[in-house]
């Protein structure tokens, strides 16, 4: 499928690590722990594959509850004792990640220009909501989807099919927008038009699904349009 | 469901890592590279990710496919450049890791019982039947069963669903057994006994579905039954 850009009315983006720096985590095991980098580093790694192993074994539990799971994971297997508070804390870190200083004047000039937009994240509903109104980008989005009403995470096609009616458009009007190579190919392998935001300068991952389009900051967005 | 393990006829093994250590890749790798430690982690990595990514999308490429995409992707982001030769030893190293030392014991003494013995892997059937042959275990093995058949990778249920009809033994007969946490959870979120191999001695994945055993190494399972 070849989709020409003048058809796109509208961007979809992931959440964590496509808009919102999830450097915020690091920054609050920093306070708890002398070693933050390799903690944070586990502690995504799991959230990540829990996330896609709950969804291969037909097991979901929401996002929070995956969160939480990794961080005891993450805890045990570094020897990281932490009270109920501290806990708490690096939770809530994922409610109140900041946006990438790219993130919202790149979202302002595309919402200016009449576009729709919205996140489609494996964060429940409620983390959105909270992470956007944090961010005062409450204003910004034209919907907030979670995959928490399929109940399986990303990159599973249920979860890329809530867009289209959603939106009330058809799959060559959306734009999909990701710095997770996984979730752009994903997204590549329902059919939707994807662009890759690689932030980290990483290779493409081989998974047959090349992203559309490729950008190294959402600062490039604007103008692919 | 708490079976008996006076029911248990069969043991399903997982291979990669539970009957056959891995490490014989790290070697080939130190054969072609100065730093083999953390391009054979990430390659292992990537293939484990590239076969729940492939489950997820819907979008099956056998393990021979997804071993050599993971190469591409470690290579790439090590910036280490192969050779098409030193490519073809590396993946041909998949065929030929070693037995771990307490593998063939172990087997030869549940073999002597009249235990019915068979593999669960995600490796092709080609890659299995190499396997033994290499490591002249072909005579121990009743069942070299391959996620290829059904052409998703584990934990999809559909790939422990293989063991009861080619066994044709009751998932309670059946002790599934692997070092690998997730495979182990998924096994079990299936409804088989298992019997988790910690190796490593590393925590219990926190996925909901805790092994019915944990040993930590293979000499210890004659005992068990």
């Amino acid at each position: 499928m070849n989709a020409a850009v003048s058809d796109i009315r509208a961007l979809v983006f992931d959440a964590y690590g496509t808009l919102f720096d999830v450097a915020a985590v690091r920054q609050a095991c920093a306070g708890v722990m002398a070693q933050p980098d390799a903690f944070v580093a586990l502690w995504r790694a799991k959230q990540l594959e829990y996330a896609f192993l709950r969804s291969l074994m037909g097991r979901y539990a929401n996002f929070d509850q995956v969160t939480y799971d990794a961080l005891h994971y993450a805890s045990a297997a570094t020897n990281t004792t932490l009270s109920p508070e501290q806990r708490t804390a690096l939770l809530a870190a994922w409610y109140t990640v900041a946006p990438f200083p790219d993130t919202v004047p790149a979202l302002q000039a595309l919402k200016a220009r009449g576009i729709t937009l919205a996140i489609l994240s494996n964060g429940t509903p409620a983390m959105l909501e909270r992470l956007v109104q944090a961010t005062s980008m409450d204003g910004m989005f034209d919907f907030l989807l979670s995959v928490d009403s399929v109940r399986r995470y990303k990159p599973d096609p249920a979860v890329y099919a809530l867009i289209e009616p959603a939106l009330g458009l058809g799959r060559t009007q959306v734009l999909f927008v990701s710095s997770n190579g996984w979730d752009a190919a994903g997204a590549r392998a329902f059919g939707l038009p994807v662009c890759w935001v690689n932030r980290a300068a990483t290779p493409t991952d081989q998974l047959d699904q090349p992203p559309t389009y490729s950008i190294s900051s959402l600062a490039e967005l604007p103008a692919l349009l």
